[in-house]
């Protein structure tokens, strides 16, 4: 019986080469060869589970389900974190399948697929074709940390006039920058020293602060989105906490915290309230949204910054310590065979 | 010199009768003859100031100011939280003059003006018309409570087809409801005990909860927008805290908390992040936005309930602690010359 690798987390953390089984393809399912995997900060998260890691994928399609109606062998293509919904209920229906409660997506436990591995299968209706203006390892980082900026940009009324920010410049916030540019928008930046000024600006910021030691920022004018991109929440620790942010934010402003992190959300009540201030919970984009992403971003020659490492449990092992202790510039690719 | 009476707060929170000068009417001022003014919780926080008390107020034009436009004498008019604004910043030329810099609001220490009075002079484009169908006393509470609601419900994208949650039956919640339930939405109704169901559902709530002692809410469907009308934020202690509330929230919906009160506000962050729920702050209605909500109360018999007192310092001081206990049902007014 045909099987292919798929690279898994395990209890202690230590990354784990494994195999499963390829299925006869039925319908639309579509088997994939990978050539290229993002790494993102929820990899992390699951690192101690017994399932298949990587929600970035990227690859060439090899093998058709019998009723497959728009890809072809030899199509380059892409998928997220997303793989299936039900396409019957009020979310599916209105094209926010992101919220169906019957999707399926990574961080399920038993999943026996992910993106760190030779070979995947996945749904067509689930796959994104791949631009030609951009390689494998381009496109990678884009279905899941591009995407997810993308959505939170283009779906909750950002103007092209409004001042964007955004915190932190790392595998989401490099993106951030680049697509809200691109959208017309003027563009903040907030880090915790100066060592990403240069490279954010090059990315289409107009403005750059360090905040760090900073008790009351001084800026050219009130910011009315603000992406949150840190891998933890704002509190004192990363620098840029809600009492040194909110005096900045506009009225009518946004903001958008994309870390994943548990806890609670907690923002000082009355200036929230008085500047009409909302906090907006985002998840990554819908597909329609997706494909407007990979659009948006091949147009504007919008790519990733980014450090290849081996598709290989060192070279996932190796990606990850450098993750963790912040020194991806700025998003980590997986690919196969390198050496 | 004329003078007219206010009623002021003072260190030890007792009324003060007191006089105000009455000015010679400039511009587009006008005076403005009390007859009757609305209660509202902010009143209480501005019960140890030295300032003129009440921002609920209605009344008879007295007076015209040399360039007043629209207004006669004998026009029944009311106002609210505002009294003016720039007329000139972003917000202003928007249509969103609350969030004016520079505009003059209810709530600043020296206002030696307020609707707890004989008499107030305000500009003619701060004060709204009364609608035929409402008496002074009725009109009054809808112009800071009425308009806060209704400005939540109606400038946020809240449809007719969606399920709108109200916790707490009060000033605010009792009018949240008939409002929501005019606007075609699915009111449910959040409160400790069933002692207001009957209330709640002959004001239009098609649903409600008493939550007291519930560890899991099993209602018809979720919640696409929640409007806290409390006193305080949800917490263990007014019994409809998050954890209880947050599985009954429906993916993209909106959370209003329109309490006034200090502190942090602060909600589980994944449940909130993957349901993409927005928590939105909101502050009362901008002028246009007010006067749809008086000519959309006007058409569809949206009026508070009410319980009068009398405008004087044994009158405030009563209603005060009418709605310190909790017994308001469900809106004060202080009536001059009732007895």
């Amino acid at each position: 019986m045909p099987s292919f690798t798929v690279y898994k987390g395990s209890k202690d953390g230590s990354i784990v080469k494994s195999k499963t089984t390829k299925p006869d393809l039925q319908d639309d399912q579509v088997l994939i060869q990978i050539t290229a995997s993002g790494l993102c900060g929820t990899d992390e998260h699951y690192r101690t589970s017994d399932m298949a890691l990587g929600h970035e994928g990227a690859g060439i399609v090899e093998q058709l389900g019998p009723s497959v109606k728009y890809l072809k062998k030899g199509d380059r293509v892409g998928w997220g974190y997303e793989h299936d919904s039900c396409g019957h209920c009020e979310w599916c229906l209105s094209g926010k399948e992101t919220y169906c409660p019957d999707r399926a997506f990574y961080g399920v436990a038993d999943l026996d697929q992910g993106s760190f591995a030779s070979h995947a299968v996945w749904k067509e209706s689930f796959l994104f074709q791949i631009p030609d203006s951009m390689t494998d390892a381009e496109a990678a980082p884009l279905m899941c940390g591009g995407a997810t900026v993308f959505n939170a940009l283009r779906m909750y009324d950002i103007q092209p006039t409004d001042h964007v920010g955004v915190i932190g410049v790392g595998g989401l916030g490099h993106l951030a920058i680049q697509f809200a540019a691109k959208m017309g928008c003027d563009v903040i930046v907030f880090s915790g020293s100066d060592s990403k000024k240069e490279e954010a600006l090059k990315l289409g910021a107009k403005e750059f602060v360090a905040v760090k030691g900073q008790k009351e920022l001084n800026i050219s004018r009130p910011i009315n989105a603000l992406l949150v991109t840190t891998s933890a929440q704002p509190d004192a620790s990363v620098n840029a906490d809600w009492p040194l942010m909110i005096p900045a934010m506009a009225p009518d402003s946004t903001i958008f915290p994309l870390a994943v992190s548990g806890g609670d959300f907690s923002i000082p009540y009355q200036p929230m309230i008085q500047k009409g201030i909302r906090i907006q919970g985002t998840v990554v984009a819908p597909r329609n949204v997706h494909r407007h992403m990979l659009e948006f971003a091949s147009l504007h020659k919008i790519k990733p910054i980014l450090m290849e490492f081996p598709m290989s449990e060192e070279g996932i092992t190796e990606a990850m310590e450098t993750l963790k202790r912040g020194r991806m510039r700025y998003r980590g690719v997986l690919i196969p065979g390198k050496a």
